[in-house]
């Protein structure tokens, strides 16, 4: 059987062992409801309460600021909708990036059906929005800016700390969320520092569980809840708690939190050998996003000129090699991929994109046989394929 | 040690042994992202169009009606926020009953600040809604009707096919909502003959993990999202799905539905046992509900006059037993119990309801202990305790 290498981290990583053990045996021996008031109640309660302080001290925040929702989508929505819904009175405009995550961007478009005015912010070619820009568009009708802090299809890092510094100067009153699902557990971020009000994470995305997301919330700031019931979480998420899932995104945020910068290292050599590898041994390959070493060591976004990135896709998987072509959240929609059109790619270069993600575990032997796959396969496409040298 | 009684079943389950063994096994070896379009991907997939199938086969719907969520709560808020947006145009009456879960009564109180006019049902000493009131009360603004299959707090069975009928005969527009979080796996359940457009289920009621919601949706119905990102799911609910969750829920129900008739005639047992020792052995309780053959036989709710429920329950909790006051999910909440007012309790009769509610694993042994214990107890917390004669 061909090992199988996975490339797509960025899609979902595969949860560490221990958080599948603790998961397992939370769900057997801590299962009570938080809400019960006898023990088992509150056994379960302490591990939410253990859980919000561990994600608490690493984002500065307060352990009363960490609420628990299903996913990165559900915090992103909750966020950006109870925002803009609890000071709505305050003012209309909100603003936004032009290469946003499907459930910020998808959320804005809804509100844009609600009569909010929604101002899209383009990006350079590295993906990077404009300060300047930003400046000029906030005014005092500005309630909301949602801005993602990884990219998850390119990489680019945005500078949230001067966004924050620069939204609060400009309207101290402004909402400031981040989506930082691909970057929680990877780079360091001080929601304080930043002037960040709410935080969306997913704890697949660091080698924890599905079905998990951590939404940090800023105790100062209002909200609409997005979904109403038992008054769980202090009224803004009710619900029950998934406390086995929590004590998973607990464990594995402990695991990948002690070996953050030896992760971080690691990632960012596979990243520069496969990048060097590929774009100086196969020709008409391009680099999508910024320089290797101003973004995200765990994304990278490379353009086949000539060979249609499903088709690649498909290649690879037989190989027993797995990425993406765009990011898979994007997978169920049938347009052109957004983020490329965004950041300056011509039409000729759209459906060419192979994005490439690591992980913690992804073996520098591994990235050799990819590249020397995508050496004997790449030429073949382009001279037999239907979508080659078209 | 004391030996643990665990009797809080309708607030949350203890997951079977297996249940946590799939979910963990599914973490580890089944964890790409069904929107990934290589073999990991697929894989992924193919856990959740079993899973669909399997569901579907039990209610009696197709395989493409079934809809993951997060759990009983965003089920009951997607469908009845979706169905009220989406019918908006037709009309603008929504019908509820007065003893609904907190994720159907407070969404209602939330339409209702939207606009929307409610017309709450009362109900009998039973907890029985009246048809005759529904018919009167259904009209040509009536977009959505949301009834429970059974009530958390003291186990009345709605009958929900008459209830299904009745509807459509008055308005065969009228969208018909079932929670039916703590019927699911316990009584049959046919979305089509009872013609049911929306169906509520969470998988940790049914001994399968938290955080898994299934939502039943007529594939002929539309119905606005309430979360927006991806695309997943038909566009009806976006974000990454919770395949180890689904796999979990599906171990679940398949050994549920397998024993489910042994698994109801012994709750029946306990529940009888109990029921009967109690008012029998102890002076001053009394059966909140219905009779014990009218209802389900994994909820007892049971009056101990001139006894706070909150101290009984942590006289039993310091024996080992675990009860609850009310239901776990409105423990948030403080105001007085809303059930036992609608069906007629006294006020000198509120919070004096312990309930208790079985599993398949409850012993009639461990029931023994339970009546020895309050036998000794219940008198001694009349005489000492302030709640007591007062």
């Amino acid at each position: 059987m061909t090992k199988e290498i996975y490339l797509d981290n960025a899609a979902t990583t595969k949860p560490y062992d221990e958080v599948a053990r603790v998961v397992s045996e939370t769900m057997l021996h801590t299962y009570g409801n938080p809400s019960s008031l006898h023990k088992k109640g509150m056994d379960a309660e302490n591990i939410l309460k253990e859980a919000s302080q561990f994600f608490a001290r690493q984002l500065g925040a307060l352990p009363e600021e960490i609420i628990y929702t299903s996913g990165g989508t559900e915090s992103n929505n909750t966020a950006i909708i109870g925002a803009a819904m609890a000071y709505r009175r305050q003012g209309n405009k909100i603003i936004t990036s032009a290469i946003e995550h499907p459930s910020v961007k998808e959320v804005f478009h809804y509100l844009n059906d609600q009569g909010f005015e929604v101002v899209t912010l383009g990006v350079n070619e590295k993906g990077e929005i404009n300060l300047d820009e930003l400046r000029e568009a906030i005014d005092e009708q500005t309630i909301l800016v949602s801005i993602m802090h990884v990219n998850n299809e390119i990489g680019t890092i945005q500078p949230i700390e001067r966004i924050g510094q620069l939204i609060k100067e400009k309207n101290k009153e402004t909402i400031f969320h981040v989506d930082a699902v691909q970057s929680f557990g990877k780079l360091p971020i001080h929601v304080k520092r930043a002037k960040i009000d709410f935080l969306s994470c997913s704890a697949h995305k660091f080698y924890g569980p599905r079905g998990v997301g951590i939404l940090y919330k800023n105790k100062t700031v209002r909200m609409q809840s997005l979904v109403y019931g038992g008054g769980q979480q202090k009224n803004i998420r009710s619900g029950t708690e998934n406390v086995p899932g929590v004590a998973g995104a607990l464990k594995a945020a402990e695991i990948t939190f002690a070996h953050q910068k030896e992760i971080f290292e690691h990632m960012k050599e596979c990243k520069c050998y496969l990048a060097e590898a590929i774009l100086s041994e196969i020709p008409d390959t391009w680099l999508n996003g910024p320089h290797l070493e101003e973004s995200a060591p765990y994304i990278l976004n490379i353009g086949f000129m000539d060979v249609r990135s499903e088709v690649l896709l498909h290649v690879l998987e037989n190989e027993g090699i797995y990425v993406s072509s765009g990011s898979a959240c994007s997978s169920h929609k049938k347009e052109k991929d957004g983020v490329l059109i965004a950041i300056g790619n011509a039409p000729k270069q759209l459906d060419h994109a192979i994005r490439f993600s690591f992980a913690h575990d992804t073996q520098i032997e591994d990235l050799k046989k990819v590249v020397e796959v995508l050496k004997m396969h790449v030429p073949l496409l382009r001279r037999y394929t239907p979508g080659g040298r078209k």
